[in-house]
């Protein structure tokens, strides 16, 4: 097992990154302060995995119940959100009460949101079990739920006590799901890190193929810097923004497919190559450069434009996306591989050029 | 105008008190940062000082929207809140745009609470037009919304940037809100400062009949208090849970009444009576200094003991509430007047006898 920290003074927490931690009771007592937990999840993954952390938590000693939601993105909803808390509750848990969010990023998101705003704030633990919510979405306690008119529009700041991360859960991960994964993976390296960018061209196949040499490897490198940028800037005032690479275009593309019809991830990989693209056409990287964002993105068996849509129609969906800082849109683009930046006051030509070429 | 400081790091801000504040541009001024403001207020309060409000707030160029929601503690509610992100979203309201808090303690719970988790977070100011949210609920950052099992379940903490306490609003303020907010005035008093007592028990008169400066030393005192015990325990985690004298039985009332049958103000009156009963009870005081208590909320005119309902009722209901720790009951009790205590594991029969002594 490796453990990495996320430096935030008092709000420090570490990622636990390793195989067959999730029955592993010494695990998780450091965490249950309170002697009790509960345990969200959802229904694909609590016939896996529920049974095992529930017995590692009682093993300790801790009280613990558990509440099931369905799968997929339209379960960040208010009334989801809602039946957590009937039955948090009905459970009688309290501020001491320990949320183990036992999932991808989707359970992660609004478990964590509920662990956020349930009587003004409860610990929690986040346990993902999907390649995007290790690489991504469990580390930095961005937390949310959906509305109509966007995604993640409701949500919080709401650091976890700590991660664990058993890559061993990715045995039983559906193909698309390791895909959307690595597309997170991806924007670390193009985002961030060019070395990280030549190992990942260097490894795609091993990563498909599940290697868990890879995929630990591929985890830990993409904690690491994460945690290097949320302990700089925890609420995204600055540079925490370039984590979202590719993620005003993906944004708009869900929001425009309908949540669900194309996966986070997918829509990401479109939307990394729709950025990439504005890049070049502000004059920042070459086509050279956009080809090997695009190479390495099709390679990981993404798609590398968005649905069959008017460029205005996401266009308009961008214009409220909630990086509009009072109606002008910011999107994060590529000085060089490895190198993103914010870029403010972009010509509305210039993205609609952007979101064509992606699709040429 | 009197400007009082809470200091809580990078969060610190000032509170406001005075008269025509409200309708003062260069007050809002330094809080408009990013260009734009959305009001939240209700349908009573709206007539009354909306427009002066919006007015000024668009002299200092601010782009400006607004909400207005119903009255009355059943707007602390799942949909009300939803209404209102749906009116932000209308209005393209960005995470820059400064959310107003423009009422009492319900607009200040439910709009703190949207500006908490909107765009997981956004600036907002209070501006309280209640005494019950100038002296207590519009500083120190806690907000919520009900549930059905109890009160402020979902909420959290988020602290506003200003408090702007106009005293001249409380010209218009029904007389039964009036005393409800006394009773959270009494309540700094018995539970923090017992010279405050005495000169309470000098000023109960001026203050149930609107003498300004009676009502200003009032807000600024327990502005003082309360800043002060905010700054030492930002999140409750001690010496913050002081402040909920008489809240753990006044929660219980309210809920068995069904909210709004009962003011907060009116059940936190009787919930005192029953908690100096209880620390009675216990041995912490006298007889003597349980009168002093009931005769200045029953001066104050407001009741001193419950609904009619078997107190087992109430103990069922307490049962359930927050602070409940792992299902032991923890209660704000007085060690002496001025010098409020936490008290865990009290005998159920203590409790059931402070509840029938404050019916006597």
């Amino acid at each position: 097992m490796e453990t990495i920290g996320v430096a935030l003074g008092s709000r420090s927490y570490p990622i636990h990154i390793g195989t067959d931690l999730l029955g592993n009771a010494q695990l998780y007592r450091p965490y249950l302060g309170g002697g009790s937990a509960a345990i969200v999840t959802n229904q694909v993954v609590a016939p896996l995995y529920l049974d095992k952390v529930s017995q590692a938590l009682k093993q300790t000693g801790a009280r613990v119940t558990h509440v099931i939601v369905a799968d997929g993105e339209q379960t960040k909803s208010w009334q989801v959100l809602e039946s957590v808390f009937d039955a948090l509750l009905a459970a009688r848990c309290g501020r001491d009460t320990l949320l183990v969010a036992l999932g991808g990023g989707v359970v992660g998101d609004l478990a964590g949101f509920a662990a956020a705003v349930y009587q003004r704030g409860i610990p929690f633990l986040q346990v993902p079990t999907t390649l995007l919510a290790q690489v991504d979405s469990a580390v930095g306690g961005k937390t949310a739920i959906n509305h109509a008119r966007g995604k993640n529009m409701i949500g919080a700041f709401h650091q976890p006590l700590g991660v664990v991360s058993d890559v061993a859960t990715l045995d039983t991960l559906p193909d698309r799901e390791l895909r959307c994964g690595l597309a997170e993976v991806i924007k670390h390296g193009f985002a961030l890190d060019l070395a990280f960018v030549d190992w990942l061209e260097g490894h795609i196949e091993k990563l498909l193929n599940r290697d868990r040499g890879a995929l630990t490897y591929a985890v830990r490198r993409c904690c690491e810097l994460k945690a290097g940028i949320v302990a700089a800037d925890e609420r995204e005032a600055g540079v925490r923004a370039l984590l979202n690479f590719g993620h005003t275009f993906g944004h708009a593309i869900e929001a425009a497919a309908g949540y669900g019809a194309w996966l986070h991830g997918e829509a990401i990989g479109a939307g990394m190559v729709m950025a990439a693209e504005l890049s070049c056409g502000l004059g920042l990287i070459g086509k050279a450069e956009v080809e090997r964002v695009r190479g390495l993105i099709k390679r990981a068996g993404l798609p590398t434009s968005g649905p069959a849509l008017a460029p205005v129609r996401l266009m308009e969906l961008m214009a409220g996306d909630k990086k509009a800082a009072e109606g002008k849109l910011r999107f994060v683009v590529l000085e060089a591989l490895g190198r993103a930046a914010l870029r403010g006051g972009v010509d509305e030509e210039r993205i609609r050029e952007a979101i064509v070429a992606a699709a040429q």
